[in-house]
Protein backbone atom coordinates (compact mmCIF):
# COMPACT_ATOMS: atom_id res chain seq x y z
CA UNK A 1 0.00 0.00 0.00
CA UNK A 2 1.38 3.28 -0.65
CA UNK A 3 0.69 6.86 1.99
CA UNK A 4 -2.77 7.09 0.44
CA UNK A 5 -3.96 4.14 0.78
CA UNK A 6 -2.39 3.62 4.23
CA UNK A 7 -4.34 6.64 5.29
CA UNK A 8 -7.15 5.18 3.58
CA UNK A 9 -7.77 2.89 6.65
CA UNK A 10 -8.82 5.40 9.29
CA UNK A 11 -12.73 4.65 7.26
CA UNK A 12 -14.10 1.44 8.71
CA UNK A 13 -15.66 1.31 4.88
CA UNK A 14 -11.45 1.08 3.89
CA UNK A 15 -10.66 -1.72 6.28
CA UNK A 16 -13.61 -3.60 5.58
CA UNK A 17 -12.81 -3.93 1.49
CA UNK A 18 -9.07 -4.32 2.26
CA UNK A 19 -9.27 -6.82 5.61
CA UNK A 20 -6.19 -4.23 6.64
CA UNK A 21 -6.13 -2.01 9.79
CA UNK A 22 -2.90 0.69 10.60
CA UNK A 23 -2.01 0.07 14.13
CA UNK A 24 0.24 2.69 15.85
CA UNK A 25 3.12 2.55 18.87
CA UNK A 26 5.74 0.23 19.28
CA UNK A 27 4.21 -1.42 22.43
CA UNK A 28 1.75 -2.10 19.81
CA UNK A 29 3.61 -3.45 17.20
CA UNK A 30 6.02 -5.32 19.21
CA UNK A 31 2.47 -7.60 20.61
CA UNK A 32 1.86 -7.96 16.91
CA UNK A 33 5.28 -8.92 15.96
CA UNK A 34 5.36 -11.65 19.16
CA UNK A 35 1.68 -12.59 18.63
CA UNK A 36 2.39 -13.63 14.79
CA UNK A 37 0.05 -11.15 13.32
CA UNK A 38 -0.08 -11.01 9.64
CA UNK A 39 1.40 -7.82 9.22
CA UNK A 40 2.01 -6.44 5.69
CA UNK A 41 3.80 -3.46 6.32
CA UNK A 42 6.13 -2.05 8.81
CA UNK A 43 5.85 2.09 8.63
CA UNK A 44 8.80 4.02 10.07
CA UNK A 45 9.94 7.52 10.03
CA UNK A 46 13.35 8.65 9.43
CA UNK A 47 13.34 9.62 12.71
CA UNK A 48 12.45 6.66 14.58
CA UNK A 49 15.35 4.81 12.27
CA UNK A 50 17.27 6.89 14.59
CA UNK A 51 16.02 5.88 17.70
CA UNK A 52 17.33 3.09 20.51
CA UNK A 53 14.28 1.52 20.19
CA UNK A 54 14.11 0.99 17.05
CA UNK A 55 17.58 -0.25 16.91
CA UNK A 56 16.39 -3.09 20.11
CA UNK A 57 12.90 -3.71 18.34
CA UNK A 58 15.24 -4.02 14.82
CA UNK A 59 16.76 -7.66 15.94
CA UNK A 60 13.15 -9.01 17.15
CA UNK A 61 11.93 -7.71 13.95
CA UNK A 62 14.38 -9.15 11.23
CA UNK A 63 14.30 -12.21 12.87
CA UNK A 64 10.44 -12.72 12.61
CA UNK A 65 9.95 -11.42 9.10
CA UNK A 66 13.52 -12.81 7.82
CA UNK A 67 14.24 -11.91 4.16
CA UNK A 68 11.21 -9.86 4.33
CA UNK A 69 11.48 -7.51 6.73
CA UNK A 70 12.88 -5.42 4.61
CA UNK A 71 10.45 -6.12 2.02
CA UNK A 72 7.92 -4.52 3.90
CA UNK A 73 9.42 -1.43 5.49
CA UNK A 74 8.41 2.24 4.36
CA UNK A 75 10.02 4.68 5.55
CA UNK A 76 8.15 8.45 5.59
CA UNK A 77 8.57 11.76 7.30
CA UNK A 78 7.58 12.77 9.94
CA UNK A 79 4.81 14.93 8.56
CA UNK A 80 3.41 12.18 6.41
CA UNK A 81 3.06 9.76 9.16
CA UNK A 82 1.31 12.72 11.32
CA UNK A 83 -1.46 12.07 8.44
CA UNK A 84 -1.44 8.16 9.47
CA UNK A 85 -1.71 8.96 13.15
CA UNK A 86 -4.36 10.55 15.62
CA UNK A 87 -1.77 10.95 18.70
CA UNK A 88 -0.90 14.54 19.51
CA UNK A 89 2.79 13.59 19.24
CA UNK A 90 3.25 10.32 17.16
CA UNK A 91 6.35 7.78 18.12
CA UNK A 92 7.14 7.18 14.74
CA UNK A 93 6.25 3.36 14.21
CA UNK A 94 3.50 1.58 13.19
CA UNK A 95 2.41 -1.19 11.02
CA UNK A 96 -0.38 -2.41 8.43
CA UNK A 97 -2.02 -5.50 10.16
CA UNK A 98 -4.04 -7.94 8.30
CA UNK A 99 -7.50 -7.92 9.97
CA UNK A 100 -8.54 -11.67 11.92
CA UNK A 101 -11.69 -12.81 10.90
CA UNK A 102 -13.29 -14.90 13.92
CA UNK A 103 -16.76 -16.53 14.39
CA UNK A 104 -18.84 -17.34 16.83
CA UNK A 105 -17.36 -21.61 16.35
CA UNK A 106 -14.02 -20.14 17.39
CA UNK A 107 -14.53 -19.90 20.69
CA UNK A 108 -12.07 -21.54 22.79
CA UNK A 109 -13.41 -24.21 24.97
CA UNK A 110 -12.25 -26.10 28.05
CA UNK A 111 -8.88 -24.63 27.78
CA UNK A 112 -8.05 -21.90 30.95
CA UNK A 113 -9.52 -19.01 29.76
CA UNK A 114 -13.59 -19.06 30.31
CA UNK A 115 -16.20 -16.62 30.31
CA UNK A 116 -17.63 -14.60 27.46
CA UNK A 117 -18.20 -11.06 26.83
CA UNK A 118 -20.94 -10.10 24.73
CA UNK A 119 -20.92 -6.27 23.64
CA UNK A 120 -24.42 -5.02 22.64
CA UNK A 121 -24.09 -1.54 20.87
CA UNK A 122 -20.96 -0.19 22.38
CA UNK A 123 -20.03 2.94 20.94
CA UNK A 124 -17.16 4.95 23.06
CA UNK A 125 -13.87 3.26 21.32
CA UNK A 126 -12.31 3.95 24.59
CA UNK A 127 -14.69 1.93 26.19
CA UNK A 128 -14.35 -0.88 24.29
CA UNK A 129 -10.49 -1.17 23.93
CA UNK A 130 -10.84 -0.83 27.97
CA UNK A 131 -12.86 -3.69 27.72
CA UNK A 132 -10.98 -5.61 25.56
CA UNK A 133 -8.09 -5.32 27.81
CA UNK A 134 -9.37 -5.93 30.65
CA UNK A 135 -11.52 -9.31 29.07
CA UNK A 136 -8.13 -10.69 28.26
CA UNK A 137 -6.35 -9.85 31.83
CA UNK A 138 -9.16 -11.45 33.19
CA UNK A 139 -8.36 -14.77 30.89
CA UNK A 140 -12.04 -14.28 29.61
CA UNK A 141 -12.31 -16.63 26.34
CA UNK A 142 -13.90 -14.13 23.89
CA UNK A 143 -15.67 -11.05 23.49
CA UNK A 144 -18.41 -10.92 20.89
CA UNK A 145 -19.44 -7.87 19.24
CA UNK A 146 -23.46 -7.42 18.34
CA UNK A 147 -23.67 -5.43 14.59
CA UNK A 148 -24.25 -2.42 16.15
CA UNK A 149 -20.47 -2.34 17.96
CA UNK A 150 -17.99 0.49 17.30
CA UNK A 151 -15.33 -1.31 14.97
CA UNK A 152 -12.64 -3.07 16.75
CA UNK A 153 -9.96 -2.25 14.37
CA UNK A 154 -10.84 2.20 15.36
CA UNK A 155 -7.58 3.12 16.17
CA UNK A 156 -8.72 4.87 19.05
CA UNK A 157 -9.49 0.97 20.22
CA UNK A 158 -6.42 -0.21 19.34
CA UNK A 159 -4.88 2.27 21.69
CA UNK A 160 -6.70 1.36 24.69
CA UNK A 161 -6.84 -2.67 24.21
CA UNK A 162 -2.54 -2.04 24.68
CA UNK A 163 -2.35 -5.37 22.33
CA UNK A 164 -4.73 -7.48 24.31
CA UNK A 165 -6.18 -7.68 20.40
CA UNK A 166 -3.60 -10.00 19.51
CA UNK A 167 -4.32 -12.91 22.51
CA UNK A 168 -7.24 -13.81 22.16
CA UNK A 169 -10.35 -13.60 19.39
CA UNK A 170 -12.85 -11.04 18.98
CA UNK A 171 -14.96 -11.39 17.18
CA UNK A 172 -17.78 -8.99 15.59
CA UNK A 173 -20.79 -10.31 14.21
CA UNK A 174 -24.09 -9.47 12.50
CA UNK A 175 -26.32 -10.57 14.90
CA UNK A 176 -28.20 -8.11 17.18
CA UNK A 177 -27.71 -8.48 21.30
CA UNK A 178 -31.20 -10.94 21.35
CA UNK A 179 -30.17 -12.56 18.42
CA UNK A 180 -26.75 -13.17 20.37
CA UNK A 181 -27.79 -14.17 23.70
CA UNK A 182 -29.82 -17.17 21.86
CA UNK A 183 -26.75 -17.92 20.33
CA UNK A 184 -24.34 -18.67 22.88
CA UNK A 185 -26.93 -20.63 24.81
CA UNK A 186 -27.37 -22.76 21.72
CA UNK A 187 -23.70 -22.90 22.43
CA UNK A 188 -24.03 -24.09 26.84
CA UNK A 189 -23.56 -20.59 27.87
CA UNK A 190 -25.65 -18.97 30.52
CA UNK A 191 -26.21 -15.87 29.51
CA UNK A 192 -25.75 -13.08 32.40
CA UNK A 193 -26.82 -9.45 31.61
CA UNK A 194 -25.38 -6.22 33.87
CA UNK A 195 -28.30 -3.75 34.24
CA UNK A 196 -28.30 -1.12 37.27
CA UNK A 197 -31.81 -2.41 38.47
CA UNK A 198 -33.58 -5.02 40.01
CA UNK A 199 -31.57 -8.07 38.99
CA UNK A 200 -29.97 -10.23 41.86
CA UNK A 201 -26.84 -8.73 43.25
CA UNK A 202 -23.45 -9.40 41.82
CA UNK A 203 -21.94 -10.71 45.29
CA UNK A 204 -24.71 -13.53 44.85
CA UNK A 205 -24.59 -13.63 41.09
CA UNK A 206 -24.14 -18.28 41.10
CA UNK A 207 -21.55 -17.68 37.60
CA UNK A 208 -20.30 -20.89 35.75
CA UNK A 209 -17.42 -21.23 33.90
CA UNK A 210 -19.62 -21.41 30.84
CA UNK A 211 -21.01 -17.48 31.53
CA UNK A 212 -21.91 -15.16 28.52
CA UNK A 213 -21.85 -11.38 30.69
CA UNK A 214 -23.77 -9.03 27.95
CA UNK A 215 -22.88 -5.59 28.56
CA UNK A 216 -25.10 -2.80 26.89
CA UNK A 217 -24.42 0.42 25.20
CA UNK A 218 -23.58 3.51 27.28
CA UNK A 219 -26.20 5.52 26.84
CA UNK A 220 -29.52 3.16 26.57
CA UNK A 221 -28.18 0.33 28.53
CA UNK A 222 -28.69 -3.17 27.46
CA UNK A 223 -31.95 -3.20 25.26
CA UNK A 224 -35.28 -4.70 26.23
CA UNK A 225 -35.20 -7.76 24.01
CA UNK A 226 -31.52 -8.71 25.68
CA UNK A 227 -32.83 -8.25 29.08
CA UNK A 228 -35.62 -10.49 28.42
CA UNK A 229 -33.46 -13.10 26.32
CA UNK A 230 -31.07 -13.59 29.10
CA UNK A 231 -31.06 -16.17 31.73
CA UNK A 232 -29.95 -14.24 34.47
CA UNK A 233 -30.13 -10.44 35.50
CA UNK A 234 -27.11 -9.44 37.65
CA UNK A 235 -26.93 -5.85 39.63
CA UNK A 236 -24.06 -4.66 40.24
CA UNK A 237 -24.04 -3.06 43.97
CA UNK A 238 -24.16 1.13 44.35
CA UNK A 239 -24.46 2.14 47.53
CA UNK A 240 -23.91 5.44 46.97
CA UNK A 241 -27.15 6.31 45.11
CA UNK A 242 -25.24 6.50 41.45
CA UNK A 243 -27.77 5.90 39.10
CA UNK A 244 -25.15 3.55 37.20
CA UNK A 245 -21.76 2.80 36.38
CA UNK A 246 -19.45 2.90 33.22
CA UNK A 247 -20.12 0.42 30.96
CA UNK A 248 -15.86 -0.55 30.84
CA UNK A 249 -16.12 -0.84 34.82
CA UNK A 250 -19.57 -2.53 34.84
CA UNK A 251 -17.87 -5.10 32.87
CA UNK A 252 -14.91 -5.60 34.56
CA UNK A 253 -16.69 -6.00 37.77
CA UNK A 254 -18.66 -8.53 36.61
CA UNK A 255 -16.10 -10.11 34.31
CA UNK A 256 -13.40 -10.63 37.52
CA UNK A 257 -16.70 -12.19 39.17
CA UNK A 258 -17.03 -14.87 36.57
CA UNK A 259 -13.45 -15.31 37.02
CA UNK A 260 -13.06 -15.32 40.92
CA UNK A 261 -16.35 -17.98 41.29
CA UNK A 262 -15.34 -20.22 38.28
CA UNK A 263 -12.11 -20.74 39.60
CA UNK A 264 -13.62 -22.63 42.42
CA UNK B 1 -19.22 36.97 34.48
CA UNK B 2 -19.80 37.27 30.85
CA UNK B 3 -19.31 35.07 27.67
CA UNK B 4 -15.33 35.59 27.30
CA UNK B 5 -15.09 35.09 31.68
CA UNK B 6 -16.86 32.13 31.40
CA UNK B 7 -15.10 30.87 28.05
CA UNK B 8 -11.62 31.78 30.26
CA UNK B 9 -12.72 28.80 32.61
CA UNK B 10 -11.58 26.20 30.54
CA UNK B 11 -7.78 27.13 32.11
CA UNK B 12 -6.85 25.91 34.87
CA UNK B 13 -5.32 29.18 36.10
CA UNK B 14 -9.54 31.01 35.76
CA UNK B 15 -10.97 28.45 37.39
CA UNK B 16 -8.11 28.71 40.48
CA UNK B 17 -8.26 32.67 40.23
CA UNK B 18 -11.99 32.63 40.37
CA UNK B 19 -13.09 29.96 42.39
CA UNK B 20 -15.49 28.51 39.45
CA UNK B 21 -16.11 26.14 36.89
CA UNK B 22 -18.42 25.63 33.58
CA UNK B 23 -20.54 22.92 34.21
CA UNK B 24 -22.06 21.29 30.98
CA UNK B 25 -25.01 19.18 30.08
CA UNK B 26 -28.59 18.67 31.58
CA UNK B 27 -27.61 15.90 33.47
CA UNK B 28 -24.77 17.20 35.30
CA UNK B 29 -26.42 20.98 35.59
CA UNK B 30 -29.68 18.84 37.13
CA UNK B 31 -27.21 17.12 39.28
CA UNK B 32 -25.81 20.27 40.87
CA UNK B 33 -29.03 21.71 41.37
CA UNK B 34 -30.30 19.13 43.71
CA UNK B 35 -27.00 18.56 45.13
CA UNK B 36 -27.26 22.57 46.41
CA UNK B 37 -24.33 23.11 44.58
CA UNK B 38 -23.46 26.41 44.12
CA UNK B 39 -24.78 28.28 41.10
CA UNK B 40 -23.68 31.75 39.80
CA UNK B 41 -24.87 31.42 36.71
CA UNK B 42 -27.46 29.10 34.32
CA UNK B 43 -26.44 29.13 30.47
CA UNK B 44 -28.64 28.35 28.05
CA UNK B 45 -29.14 28.73 24.02
CA UNK B 46 -32.44 30.44 23.06
CA UNK B 47 -32.55 26.88 21.01
CA UNK B 48 -32.80 24.90 24.62
CA UNK B 49 -35.35 27.08 26.09
CA UNK B 50 -37.51 25.95 23.58
CA UNK B 51 -37.54 22.65 24.18
CA UNK B 52 -39.28 20.30 26.45
CA UNK B 53 -36.54 19.76 28.18
CA UNK B 54 -36.35 23.03 29.60
CA UNK B 55 -40.01 23.57 30.40
CA UNK B 56 -39.31 20.27 32.75
CA UNK B 57 -35.84 21.35 34.61
CA UNK B 58 -37.28 25.40 34.91
CA UNK B 59 -39.87 24.09 37.76
CA UNK B 60 -37.23 22.33 39.66
CA UNK B 61 -35.00 24.92 38.90
CA UNK B 62 -37.34 27.93 39.67
CA UNK B 63 -37.78 26.30 42.87
CA UNK B 64 -34.32 25.82 43.69
CA UNK B 65 -33.47 29.65 43.18
CA UNK B 66 -36.69 31.58 44.04
CA UNK B 67 -36.37 34.65 42.66
CA UNK B 68 -32.49 34.62 41.87
CA UNK B 69 -33.38 32.52 38.95
CA UNK B 70 -34.42 35.27 36.26
CA UNK B 71 -31.19 36.64 37.63
CA UNK B 72 -28.32 34.50 37.15
CA UNK B 73 -30.01 33.23 34.08
CA UNK B 74 -27.84 33.89 30.83
CA UNK B 75 -29.16 33.52 27.17
CA UNK B 76 -27.00 33.21 24.76
CA UNK B 77 -26.90 31.77 21.04
CA UNK B 78 -25.67 28.66 19.48
CA UNK B 79 -22.69 29.85 17.85
CA UNK B 80 -21.15 31.30 21.49
CA UNK B 81 -22.93 28.52 23.35
CA UNK B 82 -20.07 26.32 20.99
CA UNK B 83 -17.14 28.30 22.08
CA UNK B 84 -17.74 27.59 25.92
CA UNK B 85 -18.81 23.64 24.93
CA UNK B 86 -16.06 20.78 24.31
CA UNK B 87 -18.81 18.36 22.94
CA UNK B 88 -18.95 17.90 18.87
CA UNK B 89 -23.33 18.60 19.43
CA UNK B 90 -23.72 20.60 22.73
CA UNK B 91 -27.22 20.21 24.31
CA UNK B 92 -27.36 23.91 25.03
CA UNK B 93 -27.33 24.69 28.77
CA UNK B 94 -24.19 24.84 31.34
CA UNK B 95 -23.14 26.32 34.55
CA UNK B 96 -20.69 28.24 36.12
CA UNK B 97 -20.63 26.66 39.81
CA UNK B 98 -18.36 27.67 42.38
CA UNK B 99 -15.68 25.28 42.86
CA UNK B 100 -16.04 23.44 46.62
CA UNK B 101 -12.18 23.24 48.73
CA UNK B 102 -12.33 20.00 50.58
CA UNK B 103 -9.33 19.50 53.36
CA UNK B 104 -8.02 16.18 54.31
CA UNK B 105 -10.41 16.63 58.00
CA UNK B 106 -13.26 16.58 55.44
CA UNK B 107 -13.42 12.62 54.67
CA UNK B 108 -16.17 11.94 56.45
CA UNK B 109 -15.78 9.50 59.15
CA UNK B 110 -18.40 6.56 60.88
CA UNK B 111 -21.26 7.52 58.67
CA UNK B 112 -22.60 4.62 56.20
CA UNK B 113 -19.29 5.49 53.19
CA UNK B 114 -16.60 4.09 54.06
CA UNK B 115 -13.37 3.50 52.05
CA UNK B 116 -11.10 6.36 50.79
CA UNK B 117 -9.56 6.10 47.23
CA UNK B 118 -6.02 8.13 46.53
CA UNK B 119 -5.07 9.06 43.37
CA UNK B 120 -1.33 9.39 42.66
CA UNK B 121 -0.75 12.21 39.44
CA UNK B 122 -3.44 10.60 37.18
CA UNK B 123 -3.29 12.33 34.10
CA UNK B 124 -6.28 11.31 31.94
CA UNK B 125 -9.18 13.30 32.24
CA UNK B 126 -11.78 10.32 31.58
CA UNK B 127 -9.74 8.06 33.44
CA UNK B 128 -10.10 10.33 36.62
CA UNK B 129 -13.87 11.06 36.02
CA UNK B 130 -15.10 7.55 35.56
CA UNK B 131 -12.92 6.92 38.77
CA UNK B 132 -14.83 9.39 40.72
CA UNK B 133 -18.26 8.01 39.44
CA UNK B 134 -17.11 4.30 40.54
CA UNK B 135 -16.06 5.73 44.09
CA UNK B 136 -19.05 7.76 44.51
CA UNK B 137 -21.50 4.24 43.28
CA UNK B 138 -19.45 1.93 45.46
CA UNK B 139 -20.29 4.25 48.31
CA UNK B 140 -16.55 5.21 49.01
CA UNK B 141 -15.86 8.48 51.76
CA UNK B 142 -13.91 10.43 49.40
CA UNK B 143 -11.59 10.94 46.75
CA UNK B 144 -8.14 12.52 47.66
CA UNK B 145 -5.79 13.67 44.97
CA UNK B 146 -1.77 13.99 44.78
CA UNK B 147 -0.82 17.46 43.62
CA UNK B 148 0.43 16.15 40.13
CA UNK B 149 -3.20 14.92 39.53
CA UNK B 150 -5.30 16.42 36.59
CA UNK B 151 -7.69 19.16 37.66
CA UNK B 152 -10.94 17.25 38.71
CA UNK B 153 -12.90 20.98 37.47
CA UNK B 154 -11.58 19.67 33.51
CA UNK B 155 -14.29 19.77 30.99
CA UNK B 156 -13.42 16.18 30.46
CA UNK B 157 -13.69 14.97 34.01
CA UNK B 158 -16.70 16.91 34.69
CA UNK B 159 -18.30 14.63 31.57
CA UNK B 160 -17.42 11.28 33.11
CA UNK B 161 -18.15 11.99 36.40
CA UNK B 162 -21.75 12.36 35.38
CA UNK B 163 -22.69 14.35 38.47
CA UNK B 164 -21.02 12.21 41.18
CA UNK B 165 -19.13 15.32 41.87
CA UNK B 166 -21.06 17.01 43.99
CA UNK B 167 -22.00 13.81 46.18
CA UNK B 168 -18.65 13.54 48.44
CA UNK B 169 -15.73 15.04 48.79
CA UNK B 170 -13.11 14.94 45.77
CA UNK B 171 -10.16 16.53 47.65
CA UNK B 172 -7.30 18.22 45.72
CA UNK B 173 -4.09 18.79 47.85
CA UNK B 174 -0.69 19.94 47.61
CA UNK B 175 0.65 16.42 48.80
CA UNK B 176 2.85 13.78 46.87
CA UNK B 177 1.46 10.34 46.84
CA UNK B 178 3.93 9.51 49.26
CA UNK B 179 2.86 12.18 51.40
CA UNK B 180 -1.16 11.36 51.01
CA UNK B 181 0.12 7.61 52.68
CA UNK B 182 1.56 9.28 55.37
CA UNK B 183 -1.46 12.25 55.67
CA UNK B 184 -3.90 8.58 55.79
CA UNK B 185 -2.20 6.73 57.71
CA UNK B 186 -1.81 9.80 60.39
CA UNK B 187 -5.89 9.93 60.45
CA UNK B 188 -6.05 5.88 60.86
CA UNK B 189 -6.38 4.54 57.56
CA UNK B 190 -4.57 1.44 56.57
CA UNK B 191 -3.02 2.45 52.92
CA UNK B 192 -2.66 -0.44 50.36
CA UNK B 193 -1.51 -0.33 46.92
CA UNK B 194 -2.77 -1.57 43.52
CA UNK B 195 0.54 -2.78 41.83
CA UNK B 196 0.52 -5.40 38.66
CA UNK B 197 2.89 -7.76 40.04
CA UNK B 198 3.93 -9.20 43.30
CA UNK B 199 1.26 -8.27 46.12
CA UNK B 200 -0.99 -9.95 48.16
CA UNK B 201 -3.94 -11.12 45.25
CA UNK B 202 -6.78 -9.15 45.38
CA UNK B 203 -9.38 -12.03 46.43
CA UNK B 204 -6.89 -12.69 49.83
CA UNK B 205 -6.90 -9.20 50.59
CA UNK B 206 -7.65 -8.30 53.91
CA UNK B 207 -9.44 -4.88 53.42
CA UNK B 208 -11.21 -3.19 56.70
CA UNK B 209 -13.60 -0.31 56.61
CA UNK B 210 -10.55 2.02 56.97
CA UNK B 211 -8.62 1.47 53.96
CA UNK B 212 -6.94 4.05 51.69
CA UNK B 213 -6.72 2.47 47.83
CA UNK B 214 -3.51 4.05 46.53
CA UNK B 215 -4.06 3.96 42.34
CA UNK B 216 -1.06 5.56 40.22
CA UNK B 217 -0.39 7.10 37.17
CA UNK B 218 -1.79 4.97 33.26
CA UNK B 219 1.56 5.29 32.19
CA UNK B 220 4.15 4.47 35.23
CA UNK B 221 1.65 3.39 37.82
CA UNK B 222 2.62 3.99 41.36
CA UNK B 223 5.73 5.80 42.67
CA UNK B 224 8.05 3.53 44.61
CA UNK B 225 8.55 6.29 47.02
CA UNK B 226 4.30 5.33 47.70
CA UNK B 227 4.94 2.04 47.09
CA UNK B 228 7.07 1.89 50.49
CA UNK B 229 4.94 4.22 52.45
CA UNK B 230 2.39 1.21 51.83
CA UNK B 231 1.30 -0.57 54.32
CA UNK B 232 -0.29 -3.53 51.89
CA UNK B 233 0.34 -4.37 48.06
CA UNK B 234 -2.33 -5.91 46.44
CA UNK B 235 -2.15 -7.12 42.89
CA UNK B 236 -5.17 -7.95 40.95
CA UNK B 237 -4.94 -11.63 39.15
CA UNK B 238 -4.00 -11.08 35.33
CA UNK B 239 -4.27 -15.07 34.21
CA UNK B 240 -4.94 -14.01 30.85
CA UNK B 241 -1.14 -12.82 31.02
CA UNK B 242 -1.63 -8.87 29.73
CA UNK B 243 0.88 -6.73 32.01
CA UNK B 244 -1.32 -4.29 33.43
CA UNK B 245 -4.81 -3.00 33.64
CA UNK B 246 -6.54 0.40 32.93
CA UNK B 247 -6.21 2.49 35.63
CA UNK B 248 -9.78 3.07 35.97
CA UNK B 249 -10.81 -0.33 36.01
CA UNK B 250 -7.65 -1.63 38.35
CA UNK B 251 -9.24 0.99 41.03
CA UNK B 252 -12.66 -0.16 40.62
CA UNK B 253 -11.98 -3.47 41.56
CA UNK B 254 -10.01 -2.82 44.36
CA UNK B 255 -12.86 0.01 45.53
CA UNK B 256 -15.22 -2.67 45.19
CA UNK B 257 -13.40 -4.96 47.25
CA UNK B 258 -13.14 -2.88 50.25
CA UNK B 259 -16.76 -2.55 50.19
CA UNK B 260 -17.56 -6.07 49.85
CA UNK B 261 -14.99 -7.10 52.55
CA UNK B 262 -16.19 -4.20 54.84
CA UNK B 263 -19.45 -4.73 54.98
CA UNK B 264 -19.22 -8.40 56.48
Amino acid sequence: MNLKEIEGLQKRKNREETGCFFLEGLRAVKEAVSSKAEITQLVVTEDFCNSDEWNEFRNTYSSAFGKDAELILLKIGTKNFAKLSDTVTPQGIGAVVKTQTYTLDDIPQGGERFGVLVCENLQDPGNMGTIIRTADAAGFAAVVCSKDTVDIYNSKVLRSTVGSMFRFPIIQTVFTGEELAGEMKKRGYTVAAAHPRGGKSLYNANFKRNTAVAIGNEAGGITEELLNACDEIVTIPMPGGTESLNASVAAALMMYEVRRKGEN
